[in-house]
């Protein structure tokens, strides 16, 4: 094959997949192909479905399935990446044991790469995002969860049982006192720092805090609902309380950031997800916690930084994951 | 070279260093040759006095050194693995910026592998000892303070800044909460589970024990001395204070198993030094905490076990990095 290499990059999660052909350089063909993933319709329509998405990804780059060279797919934990199975994930329900990775070789007669969702989100931001320039990388994401990825020498950190970088459950507090978590542990770094529980906490801090604060204005104007963006928006116009839930939440996440120091010593730390819109303050704040809390040696010149590929991140690292099984790296 | 490879690995302490050398499959020739380190006596005595260790580590194998293959050579940190250099340890004042590897290197004019000594143990266990059936594995060292190691698929996790695996330093409880580390940090696991603060963790207890034991008495009957051993030894005898701290030491141990597989999840994880002599009970006593406490999908299947190679692990897997150095695994 002369000229340029092209990779299928398919994001799969609860709610929609995603799809973009990524040239060699991790530059999307296409505004990625998005369809509704409908588990509740079962696993073989999911599984059609997300070679209809394919198909659409190479049709939106205006290329054929000849000049395409791999294709990469991830999907949300619970899998077995070496084995390309999707076992049985919360958000993919009633799925289990899922072949997928072998299904979409068939069908396409292409090499396939399998990975976990979060993992190739990092690989994205190492290949072509935040990290480019870095050696290794741990992210974060901080979404609805708290996700993770580590990514060593242009290697993924897929773990024994393929939960490398499971980073929200990296724990921050003790089993005795802390938060209690989605997964029904306690004190969780999830429990604290997800947007759901950025939510919970400013609800919590609301009913204490004796001084004003336009969280609660905005609270009861629109009927108890409250989200992260809108705590994060008034911390941005001063508001104290929303500062103080951002700063806690800043230091919630540096302490996460410290665990992954300790342990693989990479040369940055990035985060991703919705709250990181809210830009340097909130990047600092860690930054800061992250210097005060942790290794003195590693964290002098450890990098803490910010996503750069948004929700592209998915499908660029599954392309990135394609790429990186056929040419090694 | 036909025939048998034979490996030095040199095992550089505060107070000793010992060398032996090493066969290619991991068994010392001569138990180690044991030598004084004397730091305060400066870093030029003291490389020569690892180059005599070497020679005589040679001799007691009955080689000349035409027939070792490589040398390997491992150090507390602080240190720059890639660059081969001792920094300033705490440990060996007032050595500082030491070019160890290519000093070594130069005498001997043999390859020189240089590794951190946690590192190294790790390594050790990973190539011949408890996890030598593993793909990964993780390594707790219990000693005067808390150390660590990394192995995925044969390699070390040195880290960017030579930080990897520094899992004393892994927190498990909130800064403004926890126990007050040596670093200087609270929290810290090391300010738990080393033997030193085994001790101290007694003192405190016994203080507010209402019960009956033992450890009272030896601690009167001792001028107030009291060692880990003694503790884990009346535990094994049915002290029930001595059990609590026992049981409390394998509950904080398993909470830095349960970070370390949130980051890497092992295959295995293995604890070693002084206190892993007490055998069954501990183990398994850590390792119903890990399934307790630790994500349930990895920890179903993670072996927690104990290390084999003793003090001997620091030496071998100094050896078994000079051999990776050479035959790339």
């Amino acid at each position: 094959m002369s000229g340029e290499r092209y990779f299928v990059g398919l994001d799969v999660g609860g709610t929609t997949m995603k799809s973009a052909v990524v040239d060699d350089h991790g530059k999307p063909l296409s505004a990625p192909v998005v369809m509704d993933t409908h588990p509740e319709r079962g696993q073989d329509i999911g599984l059609e479905t997300m070679c209809e998405t394919i198909r659409r990804a190479v049709a939106a780059a205006k290329l054929t399935m000849n000049e395409i060279t791999a294709i990469g797919v991830v999907t949300p934990g619970l899998m077995d990446i070496k084995a390309g199975l999707i076992l049985d994930p919360p958000n993919l329900k009633p799925w289990k044991n899922v072949p997928v990775r072998d299904h979409i070789k068939t069908v396409f007669g292409k090499p396939t790469a399998y990975q976990n969702d979060a993992n190739a989100a990092a690989y994205g931001e190492f290949w072509v995002g935040a990290a480019q320039d870095a050696k290794s990388m741990v992210l974060f994401t901080l979404g609805t969860g708290v996700g993770g990825g580590i990514i060593i020498d242009d290697k993924i950190i897929e773990g024994e049982h393929s939960h490398g970088g499971e980073l929200g459950h990296l724990r921050i507090d003790m089993p005795d006192r802390g938060r209690q978590c989605g997964c029904g542990a306690r004190g969780c770094l999830e429990a604290y720092a997800s947007a759901t529980n950025v939510v919970k906490r400013t609800r919590e801090d609301m009913a204490c805090w004796r001084g004003p604060t336009k969280l609660r204005e905005y609270y009861t104007a629109n009927n108890d609902v409250l989200t992260a963006k809108v705590v994060f928006d008034l911390a941005a116009k001063g508001d104290e309380l929303a500062m103080k839930i951002v700063d806690d939440t800043a230091y919630y996440l540096a302490l996460g950031a410290c665990a992954a120091i300790a342990t693989v010593d990479p040369e940055m730390i990035v985060f991703g997800g919705g709250m990181v819109a809210s830009g340097e303050p909130f990047r600092s704040a860690i930054e800061v916690y992250v210097k005060r809390f942790g290794l003195p040696f590693p964290t002098k010149t450890v990098k803490v930084a910010f996503a750069k590929l948004g929700s592209d991140a998915g499908f660029i690292g599954s392309a990135g994951c394609a790429r990186m099984l056929v040419m090694g790296k």
